[in-house]
């Protein structure tokens, strides 16, 4: 390993730590750790940052993808390119997707400025990407059979200040808890933005987020909740699961009159809609059937910008839009409590996190 | 003129007028206006309609320029083009860029249910766009010398119930009125989210929304305006126009680390920060110089959602991000308003008009 630049300035000088990590930010300097092309991932930590023991890598699906691909799925090439990636950036970041993934693994050292609250010994998940983690592999990832992007590992990890991590609660299957901490910003920010007595609207009431989300308004005390779902089996899953919706509509998100003459006739329109459906094209819908004065929060990562910027004003909707920010101070709590409180929640996870 | 659908329905049973103009949509029926092939441009307007004698259309410049570069610049071709566009679709939207324009005219009939409130003989301007304003052109644009985007004809335009238009001001030159109609959106919402006290970031002040969206933050009550522009010339045109920012930055804001330093600097960071610039990757940026429980709105629309989203994720940061919404009840009067009472504002826009 070469020595940590960090230590390499003037004598009785240190880099302060800096909360988003750019203090471990080597090339090119300046940046923030996400941008960067390499970070530095030596173990020894600032007083404000955690050191994690990695047990497993979930690389991120598009990433995993391009990289099987080009080696034609031959498991040691795989191997070695991952390996490959992290020995040379210092974080699994995928030069050509540019995108990461998640890790879990168990806290070995939390500096005692730390402001995560993480004690050594929690099993935790990263909830920030591994585009930004600085990442050691230690074992050649010689446990991996290179087939899936689920990455058995061993190694370490470090998290900021303003890295977020949530403790994998003992009473949930691993896997459903990172099913529940990928999506958890959307039923926070639902919560936040849903008042008493409001008509919400939840675009893919039968996903996660969205069902989710749609537990979250109920919660907030929504009046009515209307799920939009994209099919009869859709609506029929959400129906069994029971009491998340008070309407279920089974429209195409993408046809705004459609959409928004359904949910009227289901007791539209809404003050707050949420747009959970990685689908192109559902801005205008979702604008058309907001009431006046309402708020759209997208949490689609299909949202085009200028789709909604500029459907809003070639409809003259006066509506607050939301960019669904994937953070909100104790999102993956809420949404852990809401899958141990809400039934329905949990059935329409389990059938979709696989055992 | 082919006989329009609206009256070829069962005798007796007129399709009712839709406050989106859907009644005027031929093909594929069922759209909306903005998504149609074609329109019905017919004159005869329903009760909630308005009809407007237009003499100019200022054709979006993507637009412009794909046709003149198709055509090498021959202005009869260029006008040929317009004119069958228009006439096979009803409307001026390139079928190439997708893109239409705004229009200037004189409100010749208003339906009695119009909720406008026009008036025959207001000279006008369009604030939603071509792409779905039915229209009809009469002269053969013989007075257009097809050299720049503006196009000076006569013929007629429909606006619906929720059409967007305002009355052109008599005390102000039409250029520069249209100048402020362009943006307006952005200085409504931005006092709209403004309270007393904050501290607000505009990056991009010198601009034509950045330096409205500037004023209206001041009239709203914010204690200190930060303003950020690229280069030193437009700091100078900035300080020469003054007081419409307390503290003027010079920053490239597509460096998330400097401009957030430098704002930090100035007085940062932000309770509700604007991004006016339409640059790609002002993203990281915004979102760090804003303070935790602060507000950004994205007006750019080099604005990318997923960037935003990510971004924000990424820093932990606890920040709403809205879209920039082109429409606010009011938003052209409150323009209009501030560029005759703030001479800072109207200084600047002078400059960008070409008179």
């Amino acid at each position: 390993m070469t020595p940590s630049p960090r230590r390499s300035g003037p004598p009785g000088r240190p880099r302060p730590a800096s909360p988003l990590g750019l203090h471990r930010v080597i090339d090119p300097p300046g940046v923030l750790p996400q941008a960067a092309w390499q970070l530095d991932a030596s173990p020894a930590i600032a007083p404000d940052e955690v050191r994690v023991r990695v047990d497993r890598l979930n690389l991120d699906a598009a990433s995993y993808r391009q990289i099987r691909e080009t080696y034609a799925g031959d498991p040691d090439k795989i191997r070695a390119a991952v390996l490959d990636i992290v020995a040379t950036r210092g974080k699994m970041q995928n030069p050509v997707t540019g995108s990461g993934g998640m890790l879990t693994g168990t806290v070995e050292e939390a500096g005692p400025d730390s402001p995560l609250g993480l004690e050594p010994g929690q099993r935790i998940a990263t909830l920030v990407s591994l585009t930004l983690t600085p990442l050691v592999i230690n074992d050649s990832l010689y446990r991996w059979d290179a087939r899936s992007e689920q990455v058995p590992c061993e190694g370490h990890a470090i998290l900021f200040a303003r890295s977020i991590a949530a403790v994998l609660p003992g009473d949930l299957p691993v896997p459903l808890s990172l099913a529940v901490m990928d999506v958890c910003g959307a039923p926070a920010l639902t919560q936040r933005v849903v008042k008493q007595g409001d008509v919400v609207l939840v675009i893919g009431t039968a996903g996660k987020s969205g069902s989710l989300s749609a537990a979250a308004a109920r919660q907030a005390g929504a009046a009515r909740v209307i799920g939009v779902v994209p099919t009869r089996a859709e609506a029929a899953l959400l129906r069994e699961a029971g009491g998340l919706a008070d309407a279920i509509v089974i429209a195409d998100a993408r046809d705004p009159v459609g959409l928004a003459d359904q949910v009227a006739a289901a007791g539209g329109p809404a003050d707050v809609t949420v747009v959970c459906v990685d689908v192109a094209g559902c801005e205008g819908g979702a604008i058309l059937s907001t009431a006046p004065g309402g708020t759209v929060i997208f949490f689609s990562m299909a949202t085009s910008f200028s789709a909604a910027a500029l459907g809003a004003e070639g409809l003259a909707a006066d509506v607050t839009m939301l960019v669904g920010n994937g953070y909100v101070p104790g999102h993956a709590d809420f949404a852990l409590d809401l899958i141990r409180r809400v039934p329905a929640v949990r059935a329409l996870f389990e059938r979709r996190v696989a055992p």
